[in-house]
């Protein structure tokens, strides 16, 4: 179970290697808020999200012989990024299993990165039973994207960030808004602020149509997402908050907000504008959510932008409907 | 004359009020330039530009009774917003004088930012004439925009910054390369960094056809540009080197590099694909020197990303030529 000295030392190993994204503001989105707004720019992490984090802290965790043989990972977006880069940095093999119907973009920058891409067919494979071969046939070591305590140790270390930096603002009090998929992110930074800032509140922010931890955490139980697809916040979809995640959420975060993917797009239209940062729709969730469904926070508010890999054809459409 | 003991006297009066801007970088720069790449993003400087640190540094120089008067700028551009704003934060009134047929975005932004704008026709007022009279009627100082000591020694923290970044990445040695108008930005990088890494040589980029800097330092003496519109670079568009400036960079800087609109344009477009950053194409012509003009310099270059104030139709533009 993640706690804060697993974070803590997930820091020392990432130490060097990640980078310390700065803490963004602009006087126009405090305007448009109410509120003072911090924007912590995770897109501006290597691979162009806070995965890397996550999967650095994996892998380097594992022991030397271990890690030597290679890890192995099913994702066609962000967390493909981030542990096909954080293999190539220790220098090990990576396989990336990724739907054969996967952006192309996503399969040549995860290839770029150095990973060995399988792709399957979604329709007649099973992505588990070939990842099973894979691991049994090369001893490779599955990174799990959220529901894994390394991983939301690593997640975490923005949570220590974030404090440190609020500190240097002198910020003593705030609502520290995160995009959440499955949880792994939200519950890294939650444990972090829980020990290091306990003034602040986290919440998780959700696409609406795919508010399945909001709906978690309002009733007290798991609650899936009725559909899968079809949202423009693709990156932060998945069916439900994990088994691990779930419990720390629970126990540590405020309630969750849900904005449209219109508001989303706004957000992103917004980022280009007054902070100078490419963010993706599901990476926007929280500064939307800071921006247009303030009512429920306090003065100062700290919105997460967890990741950037967007596709121009979207970038495009925001700036269309938002742009100046 | 600035000296390196005034910027770091400039840097303990920015500390707390200046963003410290990280150090970025892709592998996939990296293959496309044959060497390592780092940025610099002074786009996520406060109002999207480098011209916050000079305009800080002067202001907050002045004596107080002389600063609660207030500051004149002319600009219509990143000068007038780092102005506006700097001045709004010492809480003194700020007058910007533009011409009325500047972009209505940019008027709009320095409004916003707390300035008193004061327009005039380009075509029947003196601006120098309408200046003096604000100056002399209401006590105002005027901050220059380059060729000011107190301003070149703001722009240097610039460059106290790269020399602490890239120590921390091991880099001993390096080719600098800064985009270059009046030459105000880059006399305080190479300044700070002559003294704080004497392995790293700094370079002015320019654009194309307004390469003055460039033939200036290969002639020995100030030379002007032929004409001082048409670039999509206008934000380093300035008719010649500065004549405190000039000295300068004769002394410590390199050969200067050229590049097109284009190759401005497409290092826009991968600044956004692969770092997930904004910047307006006069900020973005070091990274395309980098980019694609590298035959002559060494196996690190650092290039300084200057400003983001984009105009979103230029963003498409580079987004629908050179984006994936």
């Amino acid at each position: 179970m993640t706690d804060i000295a697993m974070i803590e030392a997930a820091r020392v190993r990432l130490d060097g290697h990640v980078r310390r994204t700065p803490l963004l503001s602009s006087p126009f989105l405090d305007d448009i808020a109410g509120r003072r707004i911090f924007v912590k720019p995770e897109c501006l992490q290597h691979t162009g999200s806070f995965k890397f984090r996550g999967a650095w802290s994996a892998i380097s965790a594992l022991s030397p012989d271990v890690r030597a043989k290679g890890v192995i990972a099913f994702s066609s977006g962000n967390h493909a990024q981030g542990v096909a880069l954080a293999a190539r940095m220790h220098g090990i093999p990576s396989v990336i299993i990724m739907p054969s119907d996967a952006p192309r973009i996503k399969i040549e920058n995860t290839r770029a990165y150095g990973a060995d891409v399988v792709l399957y067919d979604r329709l007649n494979e099973d992505r588990d039973v070939i990842g099973a071969r894979l691991s049994q046939e090369r001893g490779l070591t599955l990174i799990k994207p959220f529901d894994e305590p390394l991983v939301i140790a690593g997640q975490g270390t923005t949570g220590l960030e974030i404090a440190e930096q609020a500190r240097e603002e002198g910020i003593e009090k705030a609502d520290v808004l995160v995009p959440t998929g499955g949880g792994g992110f939200i519950s890294g930074v939650a444990l972090a602020l829980n020990a290091k800032a306990p003034g602040f509140l986290v919440h998780p922010c959700e696409p609406q149509g795919f508010d399945d931890v909001t709906r978690s955490l309002a009733s007290g139980k798991i609650e899936r997402n009725a559909t899968q697809g079809g949202s423009l916040c693709d990156a932060i979809v998945t069916p439900q908050p994990g088994n691990i995640t779930f419990p720390i959420m629970s126990k540590l975060c405020g309630a969750g907000l849900v904005v449209t993917d219109d508001e989303a797009l706004h957000a992103v239209a917004l980022a280009f504008s007054r902070l100078k940062i490419v963010v993706e729709p599901g990476g926007a969730v929280a500064l939307a959510a800071a921006l247009f469904h303030g009512e429920t926070l306090g003065e100062t508010v700290i919105a997460v932008c967890s990741g950037g890999n967007i596709d121009p054809d979207i970038f495009r459409l925001a700036l269309d409907r938002f742009g100046a």
